[in-house]
């Protein structure tokens, strides 16, 4: 499919390899979500990749269908692993409980400091989940020494906000879009719950997102700061 | 194709009839984008539909593919009509060259005054292509005496801001997402320039519009003001 | 009176019947000031209208004048008679103690739930008072599922925001403007405590609101996202 | 009447005297609705005070009420005499024709440097009146050395903008609102066309915008950029 | 050193004497960054100044440095000593733990309501350190009955939101720069850890704030409202 | 000078070479002020950079001070070769007057379709010098077709904007800060005209730009978009 843009239009920016990359979600399936076709298309060029999950991402829901830790923990690894993750972390606090606190700022900060991330993905911190916007605080305060990081755009129901996203940064995800809805339906138990419509509305965004800066598929991120070397 | 938001969530509002609605654009083809779902939705419904092009829209492109007045006319009666509209008038200012002055305001202003429309669309004000920004400018001075205006979402190539949409108001499209596309293939000009990734974005925007919303498609909005009766 | 936009001004947009609405507000007392005006009308078209107090709304003020929970609940129970409204609930939880976390947003959820409102009112989430912030940001955590949320403008002491409000949806008070001063002068405790300044300030606001939008008196909202079905 | 907030609020900030101050609107009558009260307060306290008059303001209106050159200067006399303003001058652009370009930039400039203001007032940048707009724009590019730039409220029916004000800055016109609504009532043309409702929206705004600020009566500012020496 | 500006920008604002000032930071040395020099000048000006830190400013950094109660305390009443303050207060809240919490509220509220101050100083509410956030939003909470509030700018590394800051009001520190980094040098612990670029940093941040509005140095803050008085 | 994230903080993304480069300035000098340090350090990695003016730079000042075309041309060319760029072209239109029209939009596509640049540089959109606000705004119309576009910070008196910039893109031009500031005293006039007040200022920024991303001078820049390939 030809990119509308293709007649003219510049390359992207290329970045170099041997970068590292860790990716911060408050539960099992966000990261995947917000920039799993990113990691994989990372993961691809050899840079390393680390998943830290927030929370240990168990919960009881109102309609009964639960999702217990264990569940969440194999279902999150074989996700990653399809994208080619195999660094994945928990820090294992309580689903829905999270706080913009000193404990989990310290925990963010410790893995930070272990891996020194070039690059650090994050939820975006207008996202309506209390537990997203907690996470996204916290890691802003843990990665105040780090010079680059990008926030990825909520979706439904986490992206209800009161505020607008503003997608400014993309990278083509045009050969990894598979391996991310593959990524998800790892997350049986909620894919179940969400069913086919939530594979349908992902493929679609990064369509969009995608149409946006000319190519087929992208994933789109607000950019808190970016330190680049030319 | 059921929702995931089917389980518990409300009722959405729902409009009275006999209500008339302007939509405006700068150039043939921008109000089919913008919220030409939501149009033959207020068709369907017995709404009174106009709209109004700024511009005649013929242009000259550097590549040498021209569209001319004539043909941008009939294109987009044609597409008006499958959408089921049949007040389609033009002001005839030359595409490219709008300003935001008195001319055209006074232009729009006549429009409004004679039609009395309950609800007004036009672009978003923060749009990088000056005839949509002009245009939308030039529509908040002319309906400074109106309650409802809704600015609708820009798409690539003109939507690329330095500012983030925020999407607000929905209109759900289900019904009329064929007749929007087919309405876009009557611009055939334009489909022949921007090809089949042109349709695929639109109708890509609109599922993810629409999953954002509990629905299936949908075109959304960023609302100047709105008065609602109760 | 007439207003001065009466020449040539189209109609408002009109909603349906039979849609229920749900008006959350942190303490007894700020749905009346935050759209009392609204829900009165909305009681006054057969629409369903519930009250949800997330406080037990008593507090212990610094120059020794107190308002229990017993008389925060009687002055509100009889300020919401006085605007048409007989289901009013309260959540209990611990006046300026509110926090955005799970047990709030789960309380609320449940009432959600069983309402199915089509019509979300809560407070602005910029509001300077923490329980008014907190309270505004687990009602969206809440309502995620729900299409149509609305957030009601602050007024002094709460409405001195970092932040500008941005006027957008109006209802025409005209009708139940009274009703709604009469309701604040319900909570006798807080009118003693404020004064008749109070209730001029809240009169001053509606009719600055009303010619606004080219009516006497109205309240008027920001627009979190709506459904609409035309 | 008794402020609510006269418990134990500190004291406002005081100016000292010997100050000069430019007020810039794009018609008769926009600089007494924005800071009418502000410069009445202004020359009783000794403050030398130039209102600069963008347009000539004649118009011709659509429903055959016009205002010519000599009426606006007449009314605009009389009302700026009414705060205690006797420096008024007009540099007679076009009403409804003024662009931000560099020859009404060039003439606010003579008049500053001539002036040599503390303290400069104009339209906000987001109103949706033409002439308000680049009115705002052209003083912000004029004024570019001078330290201090407030920006007054918009009314409607200009003051429908689709972004929203920040109300920051408040000046104290309790004594002085009757004089700003004499000067409006100079301003027959105006008042015969808007009727008493405008006047009551002029007293109303300034009700609330006290109330906002614990007086009885304020006009409310953004600020663009202040220089304050202790 | 002549400013560029020079030639005929007009004079600054001046303010009046006999006022007070409140100064608010969440740790020891957050004050004297952030406003240090125009406290500095507020005292040469007679006027009262009082500072008050929410947290004993202890910590335990994960490197092994430490600061003690003690020593934050002693280093920062020299540093205030430096800058003329003699009135130095603490809340003595948990360092890293702040919440925007009744308690934090009370506690600000009953040092407020002793001073009245005309002039308060508060973090900038986006800033990203924990503390800074809650002391900011909890100080605002407090102050809803005051007239002025004033943010200052955050500094890296706190200053490194996710939101611009946005300088309005600036305050001449000419004079006093060099006592501003004569306080800082007295938290020996923080020049230890930062070091010299800490002084540089916070230097040519004065300095071009000071070229932004036409003076060697000075500091720049947002508006959260201001009430003056002619 | 260590910075003092040297501890921990990852390394910057680096970006690949072969790339060109477009930087688009109003006036002669704008480039250099904007982004003259990371041009520098682009040439010495050995990308391809064009430097388009839109004016031709000649001003005749109020106070008697005019720059002539050629002495703008001439000092610009020698400015550019400082920072090691060869490739200067001049649109030619007239200073103060550019507009936000086609034919501005025309040339500085035909400019871009040339070149294809990975990366463009133009001014920030709300700068208030009314020929830097359009030329932003025809660039983003212009290169509507283009991956990546940045916007440099503007600096007084250009820099006094009614909006916050927002730094989110450093570049660290510690290599090549002298030749930025050595790019500046070759515009002899403006030199003359600013004094050393103005190169200060510019280095003190750069500083303070280089604080915040931990390391010693940076020029910062606001994202419109970017497409990275990993």
């Amino acid at each position: 499919m030809a990119s509308s843009s293709a007649v003219y239009a510049g390359a992207p920016l290329a970045l170099a390899q041997n970068q590292s990359v860790v990716a911060i979600g408050a539960h099992s399936d966000d990261i995947e979500l917000g920039c799993g076709g990113t990691l994989a298309k990372a993961c691809q060029a050899g840079l390393q990749v680390t998943c830290l999950l927030l929370t240990h991402s168990a919960y009881h829901q109102i309609d009964g269908k639960d999702r217990t830790a264990e569940l969440a923990e194999s279902e999150g690894l074989e996700a990653a692993a399809t994208l080619g993750i195999h660094d994945v972390r928990c820090l294992g606090f309580a689903t829905t409980e999270l706080r913009w606190e000193f404990a989990l700022v310290e925990a963010i900060d410790a893995v930070l400091r272990e891996v020194k991330p070039s690059l650090i993905f994050t939820h975006w911190p207008f996202d309506t989940h209390q537990d997203h916007h907690f996470g996204a605080m916290a890691t802003l305060s843990a990665a105040r020494l780090f010079p680059t990081v990008l926030t990825y755009e909520p979706i439904f129901p986490s992206g209800r906000s009161f505020q607008p996203f503003r997608p400014q940064l993309y990278f083509d995800i045009g050969e990894t879009i598979e391996a991310k809805l593959e990524s998800l339906r790892c997350h049986r138990s909620q894919h179940a719950k969400y069913g086919d419509d939530w594979l349908e509305a992902v493929k679609a965004r990064a369509r969009i997102r995608g149409y946006d800066t000319g190519v087929t598929y992208a994933e789109a991120f607000e950019v808190v700061r970016m330190r680049v070397t030319l």
